[in-house]
């Protein structure tokens, strides 16, 4: 049977989400503690969005193939027990049994991320330094929507990507915008089919020189036009990223969905 | 000159607001700050609100009387240089020179409390974990906002306080009511000209218990009726508490009011 855990995190001790060996990562620490629950040797995670070091979730989605649970390890036990096993800054939120043709990673329909930013000191709160970053300057949020316009839909985001071997960095950006929490925070709102390795701290990178008025709107415009990694496009801190959501289809478009991507990924 | 300073701190490696030798306080770092920026030999700062050990806050605020300040330790300038030497888990928001007759504590109006409770597991967030309590059961608000009602006015809070020698236990609880947040964590709102010692973790802790249905609505309302401290009131913890917020009046009222707080106090 396929397990889907939604999981959340506090990215800032951690070297991101991939297992790598003698480093503390999220996966490393979540299959620690299902093989610890479990009782098995090994066990095989797959996650819809592999986070950077210092990148926060508070809806991660994972899915992990096990054997029949006996009833004392059913879901919400399960739960319980993972959470007493993991470090405080991981966190399982939900267990339940995956429907048929669930792919954490394959059939996700998109991903949002959020970013958000204290750019006045009267913003800077203590209780939630971990996840959000500290901007010296303030922002113009309008002159940063104005510039986010230019990339929505579907593009070649080559400029904005740090390039892996054999993958495309052509995606469909659905969703771009910059609004003010109710505290006055400056928070990003970012959904896409799926990210290439860190387009989204490349995005704002670009738009918080638009926000500060270092550039001009236009200018972000004319990096998406570049077809490999521009230098002029600084990497905004891991800090103020998060995870928020992953949005599947319904169960009987599983498996359809999961077809389209891998078509997708492989160009 | 008398300086407003308002600041936001984490509570969780703090023992408390105020000074005790060998220990890390919230006033300790901040009059060692003021006593280093302005190169002073000491300072002394009268607070709104002394919070308890592990007790966050939003909306402290403090005042201190310092000599006329070279211009440049203006006050955004000054903001800066303390921001700059205090530790990360506490920040000015906001230095203003304070106006005539205002004194953080004595011309206070009333403060505000929230309490914040995840309790359902997925409600809990490693990226607030720092100031929202974790509870094991689900909570009955309806429940609870039944007994928070019959607390509200001016009563003697005897039942909820850690008595201290020589003060009144009498208050005004202006506010203290229970919801949602957008998120789902249970979040109460504790408004009162001010608060005895432990006096919002008592009231929590007594309402925790209603809410897990471990006692009548009503039972609440008897422990009022005890004049002395009572031992079936747990406090709750101080993780999920934060001062959020200190009201004044307007300027040409903060002497009266300080008067009529004054000779409330001394009963």
């Amino acid at each position: 049977m396929r397990l889907r855990i939604d999981l959340a995190y506090d990215g800032g001790a951690f070297r991101g989400w991939a297992t790598q060996p003698g480093l503390r990562t999220v996966q490393g620490h979540l299959e620690a503690a299902l093989t610890t629950v479990l009782r098995l040797e090994r066990i095989d995670t797959v996650c819809a969005g592999r986070t950077d070091a210092g990148v926060h979730a508070r809806g991660q989605v994972v899915h992990v193939d096990v054997q029949d649970l006996p009833p004392k390890l059913a879901p919400p036990r399960l739960l319980r027990r993972l959470n007493g096993v993991l470090p405080a800054d991981v966190r399982v939120r939900r267990v339940v049994e995956a429907p048929p043709g669930f792919d954490a990673r394959f059939s996700a329909l998109w991903r949002r991320y959020a970013y958000r930013i204290a750019d006045r000191a009267d913003l800077v709160d203590p209780l939630t330094r971990a996840h959000v970053q500290v901007w010296d300057r303030p922002l113009d949020l309008e002159a940063m929507n104005e510039a986010s316009e230019q990339l929505l839909g579907l593009h070649d985001f080559a400029a904005f990507c740090r390039r892996r071997a054999g993958g495309t960095t052509i995606r469909s950006l659905l969703d771009l915008h910059w609004s003010r929490s109710e505290e006055g925070l400056a928070v990003a709102t970012v959904r896409a089919d799926a990210f290439c390795h860190s387009m989204v701290r490349s995005l704002v990178g670009s738009l918080l020189a638009v926000g500060e008025h270092r550039r001009e709107p236009a200018w972000v415009g004319e990096i998406l036009g570049v077809t490999e990694r521009d230098p002029s496009v600084a990497v905004a801190p891991a800090r103020g990223l998060t995870l928020e959501e992953v949005a599947y289809p319904a169960d009987d478009e599983l498996r359809a969905q999961a077809f389209v991507t891998m078509r997708k990924r492989n160009g």
